[in-house]
């Protein structure tokens, strides 16, 4: 296809879709050189070293078993803190699995469910302070992700104001309901499903590589009914997001070699009248290729690879 | 210092200023391991290789002297072009000197000035096609900065819209104007001057760390007077730009060991109301750490680096 400029429907997000001639899906798949697996020391994150961490916020624990499976606590060296005046907040890691080397989508279903219930109990313990306007989770996977540590985790920042990334979703989604007496969201799930970028659907969610991807491989799992955060997952709900995650992350793990990546979980504000009008969501995001220049002078992605491209190929990626 | 949460006085930029403890500013020079300096075959940018590349542009020559010293020509792979209805522009690449392996800093001033006169000329070029609103001119040096050549050279993209991050800036620009009758940027170069973020000065220039500096060692290079773009600039004063360059660039070249760096070259839209009011500035990113879940899912960037300890250190390098 000749290069595109594409402007995302609802966001004030663009991408130029440049499509590398002759490159196929599996040519983005991640080759690991040899120099670039350090030999690693003692992983703070593993069952036996949790006195190397800062005191347990909370674990999951399973029934009969010793030891977590989940488990809660504040990071080391923490972005924000409550002693921190001019940076308010709380920076917390939960660590996904007591097994070192796992990926998220290795984990089953309702492990990954648990992850999730975890996600939910920490940002309802957040929002009761009422200096925090917004709970931030995300993860850093693979070096080029960001990750510092391998032991596959989640990053929570709870802060005292609303991003600005979430501000412009807030805009741009009461911006659409003002003239289409619609959630844009709600919408976005119908038309996606079907579309020719759809990845994956269950009876709950639809996961799609997004019309102005700004990532190669960009996917994102979008809940069908409107939901504004974690809090109003059923627990049917949270199991079907489990298996979303689990294979979406899944088929990208296949597709590509557990490629580096950043997932964002886009949840509404602590309250406020933004609160239900927002449209939860989790965002994907893969790091195969490095932002430079234009994006930084720009805000304009450059993406390689078109997401109907992207779509069919992880459509056809069994797990 | 505890950790810091800044807004740029002016844009909607925000930055966590969260000092590394016990990091000085040496300790961010970067490492070259030996699996990172890969094999080169041949060079597609030096002397001898023009064949190689799409056909000229423009060049610019030494009196006496054989072949160029500056080239510029179209990019092989370009992101935007006139054949692309949907993604319409010009994509060129401009040689800044036949010298391979040298950086831009190790350039002599007038040498740079006469790169400055190629980016001049190439904009007033590019305007004269009434379809282009934007011409952004930016650099990639390094590998981790997205250069995918390591012979130093700058990127032109000429645009049929105002790219996001210049509309944001020219929405502020125009905000700060109507509250306070002044230039936002003109009021910040006369503060920045004498600030404990300086790091260089001219008689035409400033260089500065900026206050939300969302980059480690990000410095900006602001003419003193109000100059919306390239084609105002005067010859002293453009021999002032580029001494500016040569000396923030060799600054930061020696502190910290040729570190990777993107820098923006913002000019004024082609044409419009907005030009008159639009202050030339250029920025300059070092690609020191990585940005990630926070930073993609936030807005808001996580600098280990105070621009004030940033600037002593810099104003403390000769070069």
């Amino acid at each position: 296809m000749p290069n595109e400029l594409r402007k995302d429907p609802l966001f004030e997000r663009y991408a130029i879709i440049a499509e590398a001639r002759g490159k196929r899906p599996t040519d983005f798949a991640l080759k690991r050189a040899p120099c670039e697996s350090k030999p690693e020391g003692i992983c703070y994150f593993c069952p036996g070293n949790e006195h190397l961490t800062p005191p347990e916020i909370s674990r999951i624990t399973e029934k009969g078993k010793k030891g977590w499976i989940v488990r809660c606590f504040p990071n080391k060296f923490p972005a924000v803190s409550r002693d921190s005046p001019r940076a308010y907040g709380y920076h917390e890691i939960i660590v996904e699995t007591n097994k070192h080397g796992a990926t998220l989508s290795e984990l089953s279903t309702p492990h990954i469910k648990k992850v999730l219930d975890m996600y939910a109990s920490r940002v309802l313990a957040l929002h009761k302070d009422k200096k925090i306007k917004y709970v931030l989770i995300f993860k850093n996977e693979g070096e080029e992700g960001g990750a510092s540590l391998s032991h596959t985790h989640t990053q929570l920042i709870a802060l005292a104001q609303i991003p600005p990334v979430i501000e412009d979703e807030i805009r741009a989604q009461k911006k659409f309901k003002r003239s289409h007496k619609k959630c844009a969201l709600c919408e976005l799930a119908k038309k996606e499903k079907n579309s020719e970028r759809a990845v994956y659907e269950n009876d709950e969610f639809v996961c799609f590589a997004p019309y102005a991807s700004r990532f190669s491989f960009e996917t994102w799992v979008l809940p069908k009914k409107h939901i504004p955060s974690l809090a109003q997952l059923t627990e049917k709900q949270k199991l079907a997001l489990a298996d979303a995650l689990k294979n979406s992350l899944g088929k990208l793990d296949k597709l590509l070699n557990r490629p580096p990546y950043n997932y964002l979980v886009h949840i509404a504000p602590a309250r406020g009248r933004e609160y239900m009008d927002f449209h939860f969501h989790i965002e994907i995001c893969p790091r195969l290729a490095r932002w430079a220049g234009f994006e930084f002078g720009s805000g304009i992605m450059i993406n390689s690879m078109p997401p109907e491209t992207a779509a069919k190929a992880l459509r056809g990626t069994r797990v």
